[in-house]
């Protein structure tokens, strides 16, 4: 594995063996004040980000630094971006500046892909090395440490995933995070149901691994776990969903739907939440709510795919 | 001590021995080209800035730096914030991802407080370890370490604080640091007087534990320090004070005024300055302005503090 | 050495020895997993870019962290500046706040200059250490680090630069790398020959160390490299130059102009790169163009320039 552009590049075996490793991290940090592994000392890991994003970036970042790494942050609003430079040369020069490994977000489907691409492009004229691609979101596209970070949530709260019925609600069209756990919670054994209304379905929807419905309270009895995705205001050119309020009444996670769920469904929400429209209040502050172990989830899974990508399989994790 | 939110949690003995625990960083760093200690290796600071600020960030960042530890900043403008989050999710979410420490600007008053509660709240629900919280400035209440770091700069100046005179000078109304220097340092012995205008004096301020002027020059015979602020303009909304040239006439500290101290009177202001306007530049750039100590200071008073909340009174410094 | 501020104050022997120092730093580097020296453990180095700049910033950060520095990145938008500071106060500020050296990017020709003298005036008033200030570009003025790349890089590209003619191309005017980059060329040696439209030429062009045309075609026979400029359209202040489509045909280096060029020749950017403007993007992408090995030996080239500033040449590179 040398770059992690999308789930689909990993079969059963790999995707376990990542949730594996973020374990393995994570019973290494357990309880220990002082969290410090050597592992990727001297190694360059540089975030670009075209689109803002707390947490991804916060949570790379704090994979890289306790794993020793030389971390550098790249925002877009002081990027030679503005300049006119190409992604290209961004990343190209990136590379020559010593990255070892790249998590790039940009609003552009595929924009993580042609970068793997140029860096595996200029290494045959160079002979330089490649640097690890991580796509940490891809306009529409793929979120990959996203979902595998879901993956390991759901399995921490299941026990395993195969077998396991997922059903995603919300904005799908907009949703990397849809489309990257669809396919890799397939991949794992689950069964996937995705709930959105016709409008935020994109084309194509029909090859994806999952059955699709469009009634939020039908499809919540008989659930293992319930995924609510954010509604990606920003990415809706006006117009073709209603409004907050139609939004909440149909799709929200009410205390009244999350009543029709089985004792032991889990919901998981990727954040930012909005209260009261995506997830009633309540409900992100349950028990069954698994928000926060998310987030404490991706710090270790990024930890595995930066070990894996830059480190190997042949080492242990620490 | 958990948390540093107000300088009214600290009695005359525990902020006399942060004052004395800076300095002994201070003495630990004297002379010496390497600027590291291994105290806080492994441990997980982040800078949430809620508003901009060079200096309070920046000595936070070499402060953790200096002792090792992983320094993350997050600024607003980058933040979930943007697309909707709470206060109170984003917070959590960085104590999720990993931090220790969360060093909290933001402009409303109480912000660290709630924070503060919401860990605590989160601790008691989940047994997860409680992150330290510092207020780094909340809207126009407090900014204690900017206390403690005048404090650190009057006593290294004047010997004791006990039985001084500190005169602070200019728009308290807006000025967290007018307060929280106002408590704190009758905490310490002295005794405080401000003078303002009355439309920049904060309602209540008659329960402070100070005498109030509206007259600086009566003020500056006998007293030990003059302690100039900020003329926060960003705060005004519209109207209620005239101009800066007025301001400077009336509450500028001109050569003229400083003529009225006496010899060993020292000037602080916390930065940054609006020279001709609050403070004459040859003022500032005398030798009894501590202007630029108090930034040194800062560096290790945030160094005293980090360490306090995060390692405990037990061990030594270094 | 204590400030790297303009290559006017290198003379041969000086910017010879930076470079030797820069190929060691690479050699210490080369074919290394671990890039980290402990050169620079416990020293402090802050960027304080008042323009954007990715590649700049990014290239001291990388050079300094692996030195193992702390780095401390400053930039105008979340600077006191925005609150009236003085330029002063912010560089003294930073020095106070543990600064040991100051990289500094202005959009005011001077800047680095005007800090350097008010650390060292300051010094001698309060007996601090003076930190070393880079200049890391100051308005259209000067970018030592920039010329001092290039020029390793045309020594690599070319065995030697004395007695090698080096072509300018584009934006004089705007640019301080042409600018730092005439002088220190010719200071080893080379012959230097500025292409560039009269109202794209300085004042006091007469008194650099080069000759000037205003023919592209005329002067790429028997030039031995060939700098292209970026065109500075941020500080054209309307008007006097036509436009991008004249540029490119008048001053772009497209194929057929590289056709011109002798086998051995080498072309330079300093990014980012207008591709099909300044240059066609086939050549930016061919072998003889040196863009991305500019990039590499500006971390080398900076690691060289800090150590230097910081540790001085008793010791050796690692």
């Amino acid at each position: 594995m040398r770059h992690l552009l999308t789930v689909t590049d990993l079969d059963r075996a790999a995707a376990g063996a990542l949730l594996d490793e973020a374990e393995r991290f994570e019973q290494a940090l357990l309880g220990r004040e002082v969290h410090k592994l050597p592992t990727l000392r001297g190694r360059t890991v540089m975030t670009v980000f075209f689109e803002n994003s707390t947490r991804t970036r916060v949570s790379f970042e704090v994979a890289g630094k306790w794993m020793s790494a030389d971390v550098i942050n790249v925002s877009a609003s002081s990027s030679s971006v503005a300049k006119g430079e190409s992604l290209r040369d961004t990343a190209l020069t990136l590379h020559a500046a010593g990255a070892d490994a790249l998590i790039v977000r940009h609003p552009a489907s595929g924009a993580a892909h042609q970068i793997a691409h140029w860096f595996e492009d200029w290494s045959r004229r160079s002979g330089s090395a490649v640097p690890a691609v991580i796509n940490a979101g891809d306009g529409m596209h793929e979120h990959p440490t996203q979902a595998l970070l879901d993956a390991l949530t759901l399995r921490q709260r299941l026990g395993d995933i195969a077998g396991r019925r997922v059903v995603i609600v919300g904005d799908i069209l907009h949703s990397r995070v849809a489309r990257s756990n669809a396919f890799l919670l397939s991949t794992l054994g689950a069964e996937v149901v995705l709930v959105a209304p016709r409008t935020l379905l994109p084309v194509g929807v029909e090859d994806w691994p999952v059955r699709v419905s469009v009634d939020v309270d039908s499809e919540l009895p008989g659930a293992d776990a319930v995924l609510m995705l954010r509604v990606q205001a920003e990415r809706m050119n006006g117009g073709f969903f209603p409004s907050a309020r139609e939004y909440a009444v149909r799709y929200g996670l009410s205390e009244r739907r999350v009543a029709l769920l089985d004792e032991h469904a889990v919901v998981l929400h990727p954040g930012p939440m909005l209260r009261g429209m995506e997830i009633a209040s309540s409900v992100a502050d349950s028990p069954r709510a698994a928000v926060l172990q998310q987030v404490t989830n991706g710090v270790h899974m990024r930890m595995a795919v930066l070990f894996r990508l830059l480190v190997g399989v042949q080492e242990a994790a620490a």
